[in-house]
Order: C-alpha cells, then structure tokens, then sequence
C-alpha cells in the first residue's frame, strides 16, 4: 500500500494506524487493530493486536503502543504526545491513554464496528457504568482496613515517585 | 508479616494482595497496590504497580498478574481464576478483567480511598461515561470507510484465531 498523504499530516498518521490494521490480519497474527504514537509531527512508536500472538489479552494495539513510546522515550508519561488508532479505543486502552496523559485520540472505526464484527467493547462500557452489584463479574470488598495500611505508607513516605 | 490466615482462603489470598502492596511502597519500587490471581485454591500469579520502575503507564498490579498468570498458563483466557486486589481497580485493570474472563473481582481499598492519597480513578471512570464531545481529551473520528477495510478482512479470514 502506497501512502496517499504526505507523510506528516494527520490522514497520512490514520493511514499508517489502518495499514497495521490490515498487515496483522493478513499476517494472522491478531485482530484487525493498528495504532501509532506522534510526537511533534513524528511516530514515535506503532502496535498492532498481540492478544493471541502473545498470550496477553492486555496487548491491544493502544497499550502495545503507548509501552513502546515509553520504553523509547524513557519516561511513563506521554504529554505531548497524539495516538491515532484504527478503532475507537476499548474501556481498558481509553484508561491507558488517560494514565499516559496522551493528549489526543483520533480514531477510524467506531465501537459499533467493532461490535459487529464480535468485540463487544460496548458489553464492557455498560459494565463499567453499572453499581457494583449489577454487574456481570461479582466484586466482592473486603479487608479494607488492612488495604489502607499501605496507602497510610504512601502518604508518609517521601521517596515516593509520583506518577 | 506472618499470614494471619490459613493459606487457601478468601482472607489469605487477599492479605497476600495487601502484603504486596505494602512491600513495594516500603521497596521504593512503586505506587501502593498489589494482587494475586488465583485458580483452583492456588495462586498462580501476582503484581505490583511498576509503573515508574518500568517506564510502563499500563503496568498496574493487576495488569502485571494478568500477563504473568497467562505466561504461565499459555494462555490468553484467564476463565476459572479469580482476581484478589489490594484496591477497587481503575477503568484500565477492570477492562483487562473483562477481557482475560476472569470470574470473581476481590478488593480491598475502594475507589475513594486511592482518590485521597492521589490516584483519581473516579475522573477516569467519569470521562468514560461522558459523550466524546464532553471528554477532557478530545476524540477525533476520522477515516472511516478506510478504517473498516480491516474488519472486513478480519471477517472473511477463515484462520482468524477468536479472542
């Protein structure tokens, strides 16, 4: 596939992010999602979905990504920094980019894509919106008097990294 | 810290969590949260936050334990196992919750409580609800017809490994 864009305009970024898309399913190593990382006009870093290929049902194209970006640029905090992913990120890689502190997200397929084609990132949206006792996975509390022994440490603690 | 409980229960998979949290403040390695996974009456895997040690913004405990139980197990489909958490988890550990299948969620502190000390996962989970054009970051849908080229590959792959 020859780029149509200018490489550095942000059709050109999507393009590249849909590329991945289809080079992992024509590959058959994982599902049909390609992401890359700008920084100041740049990819600084791409992912595909490595959920089978891997055995990590964590490595969706956003997160594979935002690691490689931190691991490059050596910090765990992409401020500054774009995604252009190929679909509209699931509840998991939406948080991912919120603690990475991307600035914006630019997407092509939308959830009801996804949806159709059997990722139900939707089912997941609707959970996560629910009280504790409606949802499909029981969460159970527990302990919390012990829990917050740590957090108590953390307070205290000067050395502490904040992130 | 002796185990106040007998090994195979509720309250000693928990306080398992907790100690692991406990060591990786006092270690200096990271933020104060920790978690087991556990099938079959055993743990098979656990983690702490190494966010900052790993330049990883993904790497929260339970994210960590999910990738490990699966190296472990082979396996992206974490069905049977169960999930012991030092805190509520964030919208990113519940979606990978979901996504691994685990089947019961245990937690110790509540959302509120990492809220205090700093970690504002409820602005997380408040974004997530939100329309797009409301979010803090902006979401941007472009390419569409381009993007789902993917998903149509996807569907008529005959190889495709479901996930």
């Amino acid at each position: 596939m020859t780029k149509p864009h200018n490489s550095h305009t942000q059709e050109a970024f999507m393009a590249r992010a849909i590329e991945l898309s289809l080079d992992n399913v024509r590959s058959g190593r994982g599902g049909p999602f390609g992401c890359v990382i700008v920084k100041d006009g740049e990819i600084v870093a791409s992912g595909v979905n490595r959920v089978t290929a891997t055995n990590d049902p964590t490595a969706h194209a956003e997160v594979v990504a935002i690691r490689e970006a931190c691991q490059k640029l050596r910090c765990f905090d992409l401020t500054g920094c774009d995604v252009y992913t190929s679909c509209e990120p699931c509840p998991m890689c939406l948080g991912a980019i919120y603690w990475a502190r991307i600035g914006k997200i630019y997407f092509g397929n939308v959830a009801a894509d996804a949806a159709k084609i059997g990722f139900d990132d939707s089912a997941i949206y609707a959970e996560i919106t629910m009280p504790h006792a409606q949802r499909e996975i029981p969460m159970i509390q527990m302990m919390r008097e012990d829990a917050l022994a740590a957090f108590k440490e953390w307070e205290k603690n000067p050395g502490k990294i904040l992130y």
